[in-house]
């Protein structure tokens, strides 16, 4: 079963995927490195002047709206479409979606005129996009919204958009709409670092940029690259701090291959 | 005399007050690693259009002027009399204050609009806001500035406009206008490092955040924290370069806790 | 014939200089620190009705066009003329140059009404602004374009913008229009780190703004700094990832001296 995960894993490192991002500037630098360290080659880009030309030499689009502002938002719109012309999957992350009218209002307007390949939160963006009355606490999920059911969430919010929905947490749940896949990997100590949903993010832009036509295994394979890294970052430097957590996370993408992803995946298919 | 100061560290980490930060885009991944690691919660938003709707669900909000422009500036506005409507501590960094018009204008127009609770800079930054003529080098203090008495020019500028004022250099000056708190601990090499100053700003919003009606104790307690962190980061890394030492810091603010605060404080009340 | 580019990184301990930095928000941090590492002083301000002040306490101006957009655009123009009327030497780094029209005119309007004393580039970048079909990737240099007579394409360039022209790769070449100087340190893994690029941009302000009167040894200088760090942070961290090996590059910038820079330099001039 793992076969075709390790697989896709393989295609980025032979494709090294171009992912144009229009990203926050509080994780950018971190989302470009592990862009890099998965095998693909990342561009931020985001004057809406130059969108269109990126998005033309790009094999996926990252969609970011951590720091959004009007200026960006347009930029998005724009290259959301151009993308969508060129048939390239774009990969929207909400971040703070419910925590502000603007956010909500951009991630709606995103939704409405883009079409998106995938879309990955934590449970409480997840949750304000399905509608639900999301107890937001800024950009990390809330208690309350974790004990909510990921997987009919995930799954309903992937039919009513015709995309795929990841939402990551202890457990990390992927839906086509359809079937549902789950990871468990990973550390709780990761959430004590900025930026692993975003880095999330840029794995699944590689995945996907890399292997288009799969967007539900492909995000699995992102996950499941995250969640393994995540891990033996953990096990490398335990109770180091969170910054040589942050710094082990990015060595052990950079390092993953086969062998490991294989060994230790924490992978379930519900078909 | 150190028991309050550590009860106010243990009250970030039971609070985890949600630090909304309007700041620059040079240090803001270490804003916002800091501002977990100390046990906060950091969200980064500058668009005028959501400032308002962070604000409103913030415990505190940082002002940091590194890399500020027109749009961010009427932001900074908008936000800082949001947060003074709901009664949450505001900080100020007034990062490169004398260094350019722009500057001198956005900190003059920031102090007669908005009520901070906290002004937070190194000496020739505060030399500047207390009308004096500063011999900037930039974000950098300059070594002239360095030979000014420190304890009149915080206290002068706590009694101007009502608040807290803390110097941060190889001695720690805190300041409310009547009663003033020293902390003598940290480490030289700490000042080879971009961000020390932004990142205690980021503390002092966490500290703020949680315990809001003591600014002078919770100032003190979150330069503490960055003091006591810096030198045990030095005395783990040693000379192994400048971004090792980053980390180091990173690290230890992480894994503070009471006892370690206890046993290191070097400070110093003048009541 | 060492021992000029040695003590050319003598002056920038001593002198410190201020290197003001129009630059992306992807690597600014990075930049920032590997400023302070080889001891100038980093400003970044990008805001056009502030710009002309900090030219005028700044020892060097970096202008890099990473993520750059029309605000920004105009803040380069500005700071430049202003840079130029003061005669403080001027870099640029044309990141992803050919990738987009905006960035391709953004080029050309800086190079048509700025004077730089430096163009620092990778092969694909310089062979865009050579007038060369460049078959760019993104912000990394292709393949293909590796194959091209790297110092050919320097001294043309060199000569038409009067100016020094660096390409950096497996070997760095350094032209003024008339002599070649070859860098044969680093270390291929550096390639996979988001930023040295830029952070050789950023080192060659620091050594021109301290030494401006020499910008094709300064310039070489920068490039054997970075070059030696690169080699001897991988021998320190070898294959631990690329996160690490990041840190070591900073870790190793921040500790060179002259006696290192004397041993390691695999320095060719052709002169």
């Amino acid at each position: 079963m793992i076969k075709k995960y390790v697989e896709l894993l393989e295609e980025v490192k032979n494709k090294k995927p171009l992912v144009h991002h229009i990203t926050n500037y509080v994780t950018v630098n971190d989302c470009a490195n592990i862009t890099l360290a998965i095998g693909g080659s990342p561009i931020m880009a985001d004057a809406i002047e130059e969108v269109e030309d990126i998005v033309n030499i790009a094999s996926a689009l990252v969609i970011n709206i951590g720091t959004l502002n009007s200026r960006t938002i347009d930029s998005m719109i724009a290259a959301g479409k151009a993308a969508n012309a060129r048939k390239i999957p774009i990969i929207l992350d909400p971040v703070g979606a419910g925590a502000s009218g603007l956010r909500n209002q951009a991630a709606e307007k995103l939704l409405s005129q883009v079409k998106f390949a995938v879309i990955r939160g934590n449970i409480s963006e997840i949750s304000f996009l399905c509608g639900l009355e999301s107890e937001t606490q800024g950009v990390d999920a809330s208690q309350k919204d974790q004990q909510r059911n990921g997987k009919e969430l995930a799954k309903g919010l992937a039919q009513k958009h015709s995309c795929v929905v990841a939402i990551t947490g202890a457990v990390d749940i992927i839906s086509d709409g359809s079937n549902i896949i789950t990871v468990g990997n990973g550390h709780p100590a990761l959430s004590q670092i900025t930026g692993t949903g975003c880095m999330c993010t840029s794995l699944i832009g590689s995945f996907c940029g890399a292997s288009p036509a799969t967007p539900l295994e492909s995000t699995a394979a992102a996950l499941l690259s995250m969640s393994i890294a995540g891990e033996m970052a953990f096990e490398k430097v335990g109770n180091m701090g969170n910054e040589s957590l942050r710094m082990a996370v990015l060595d052990m993408v950079s390092k993953l291959h086969s062998e490991t992803l294989t060994r230790r995946a924490k992978l379930n298919e519900e078909v």
